[in-house]
């Protein structure tokens, strides 16, 4: 039997957009991992009413019901009693809880004694199984009711984290029988909309394996995810799926399950054993903090520069003044000249130049926000991408440092780096 | 008559934990800043059948809808139909909106011709108000209907918070009564529960207007809200509590509704016509990548350097091999020498030098993973902070940079640079 799970997070807090439901991803990451169907989330106050329905509602149409805070110890915490109501179970006081909670308060070496309150934590549904709270003082528990099960978080993110992989998950795992496996295909270079034209063909004709498209800052990702009874035949029913994607769109899929077109980058320049440098302007420091938000950067990635000034361009990276003037700072003739001087002044074996306008505006000669030159220079050849991009100054910035991550990695490759020009 | 709001994300990445909703989070702001109650939120995955029952009850209890994501022109993007089927509405197709779609496709100066799908995104039901999409091209609409007021907004936040700010709010206001302000009051340098004792008295006692503490990224944020009849009576509410705070807190709050450290550093800088520049190790570019983010910065920050060799930090920077050498690439002495070699090599006023361990994993000398020096140098003084931050690779690299903000800050504000060494 294929479950149904839905995700009640508890709290006005949420409501008033004071915190974000970060607790109903991590379970449903969970759950989709366990090869479990989520159809909704629902987020509701700390509102008896109110919460009643929510949880009516879940109980009509899904068998498993998982719910994130209002369990602490204050008269708005209301999880507990809501739901053993609506599923016919009385509280009951846990002597063993209630000894961990006075347990606790005496192990902080705090000064506050214990307020009476925190013991309403310990009266739990009859027969549930309880959680521990290895961080905070709130239990969990979980409890089967007419063939549908019933699983309490708190609602603190770390607490919640905590009990979900302590607790919640080999209790889920007993339920669910399938093995759920995605692959994520990563594309640089196409729109979602035509990436999802070349391939609506196999996206209709597919019920298992299942291939979405998502889009995000300029990027495409394809998940496609198998639902099997084992990983093997979760991995064979993916591998035709996989080669008919790759045949398809060819190689502006950049990486499949590697995260980000810098991680790409990172492991290409690793296995040739080869470094890189950046001399950025209108991205001032985006391309570098990229790369260097990786882990061990530092092996393939010499360093960067910010040179906003056309000073700073010539002190810092050796661009002919002359250069300048001629072509302006944002032109074909400096972005070379900057990557180039990346390579030689930073001392890496690929120097990347960017350099454009970010907006908002343009500027004096005639050049409109989103135009764009990204540079990768070597000892033999270099390139340069001439990019006009319509978005707003954070999007130019992103896109324009992934075109040069992009032509990295196209280089290192073998490919065409010019692709996009 | 008080307006009731649910909010329905619509996406099924939602539902499987790849992302999490932020857009219910900004619209949530928003309205509570309007004083519009919002008692629901629920997510609901790329399905028509699922999205119609989501509606359906969302229309017993709300009246106001405000739907997220399934605008785009994919074959599961379904909102606008479910939707206008849900409200009796027929979809039109717009003539005016499909010529800024072709127009956005004709200014990417991009070889991909518009897929014909992309033209899908044109049809909208009757008789609603077409909110244009300056971001992205899905537009999204607004229309009434027996009373029921329904938004629909793009998925992707980037695109969802614009078109909130730009068409959502405005829209959203005519039907708000009471005028609700508020005021953000910046914090850095004191942590959430330290910050909520000192104000625990205050907080408690007030109820129009509310205080309320929110911590991010190693600040702390307080959120001052009053509900009026008017600004100028919401604003005569807030003065005194404001004062108050000020008096309660001091110099660690770095500004009222100026959003970022950054923002702040960038108001003084230009205030007193001085310049900065950054040398940057362990944040690799991020402080940079920070100051950049806001518009005209080239007018304050003349350039940075990522220098991650001891080789580049003495070519680019011109620190003493004989420093890097006695005291190690992560010391105050190094630290220092990068501050004013940021200073005198990128000609500005202001020197920042940012040296540490980003992790994971400690160094060779005994240094532990979120060891940091940050210093500021200036022609006649430099200042430098020790820190050691017990967080992950992303929080040190941002709590790092935000240090040494901090420093530029309270430097040209004449305090204790030093506060939290």
């Amino acid at each position: 039997m294929t479950h149904t799970a839905e995700i009640i997070a508890v709290g006005t807090e949420l409501l008033l957009g004071n915190t974000v439901n970060t607790d109903a991803q991590d379970v449903s990451v969970l759950l989709s991992k366990l090869g479990i169907n989520v159809f909704f989330h629902t987020v509701v106050g700390d509102n008896p009413e109110r919460l009643k329905q929510a949880i009516g509602i879940a109980k009509s149409r899904a068998d498993i019901i998982i719910t994130t805070g209002g369990l602490g110890p204050t008269y708005d915490d209301l999880t507990k009693q809501t739901l053993a109501e609506a599923f016919g179970k009385a509280l009951v006081f846990n002597e063993g809880v209630a000894r961990q909670i006075r347990e606790f308060y005496k192990n902080r070496h705090s000064s506050a004694k214990m307020p009476e309150s925190a013991l309403r934590q310990a009266e739990l549904p009859e027969g549930c199984v309880v959680f521990d709270n290895g961080v905070g003082t709130a239990p969990g528990c979980a409890f089967e009711s007419g063939g549908k099960h019933i699983l309490m978080l708190p609602g603190p993110p770390r607490e919640c984290r905590a009990m979900l992989e302590r607790c919640g998950a080999p209790y889920l795992k007993r339920l669910s029988e399938s093995e759920i496996l995605s692959h994520n295909i990563h594309i640089f270079g196409l729109g979602e909309s035509a990436v999802e034209e070349k391939l609506r063909d196999i996206m209709e004709s597919l019920h298992n394996p299942t291939l979405a498209p998502y889009a995000k800052d300029g990027e495409v990702m394809l998940r496609l995810t198998a639902k099997a009874g084992s990983e093997e035949e979760a991995d064979r029913l993916m591998a035709p799926v996989l080669a008919l994607v790759r045949d398809t769109l060819g190689d502006i899929i950049y990486g499949v399950d590697t995260g980000s077109l810098e991680n790409t980058v990172m492991g290409l320049l690793n296995e040739r054993a080869l470094t890189l440098a950046a001399a950025e302007s209108c991205t001032g420091g985006l391309f570098s903090k990229r790369m260097t938000d990786i882990p061990g950067a530092s092996k393939v990635f010499t360093g960067g520069v910010v040179a906003y000034s056309e000073g700073l361009k010539t002190a810092l990276l050796g661009v002919d003044p002359g250069l300048l003037k001629a072509n302006g700072a944002v032109s074909r003739e400096v972005a070379l000249a900057m990557a180039d001087g990346a390579r030689k002044r930073l001392g890496a074996d690929i120097g990347i130049g960017i350099t454009g306008l970010a907006g908002p505006g343009g500027d004096a000669s005639g050049l409109e926000a989103g135009a764009v030159f990204a540079a990768l220079a070597t000892e033999g050849a270099s390139f340069c991408r001439r990019l006009q991009l319509p978005y707003d100054r954070d999007r130019i910035r992103i896109i324009s440092s992934s075109h040069a991550f992009d032509m990295v990695r196209r280089f290192l490759s073998g490919l065409d780096v010019l692709i996009a020009d």
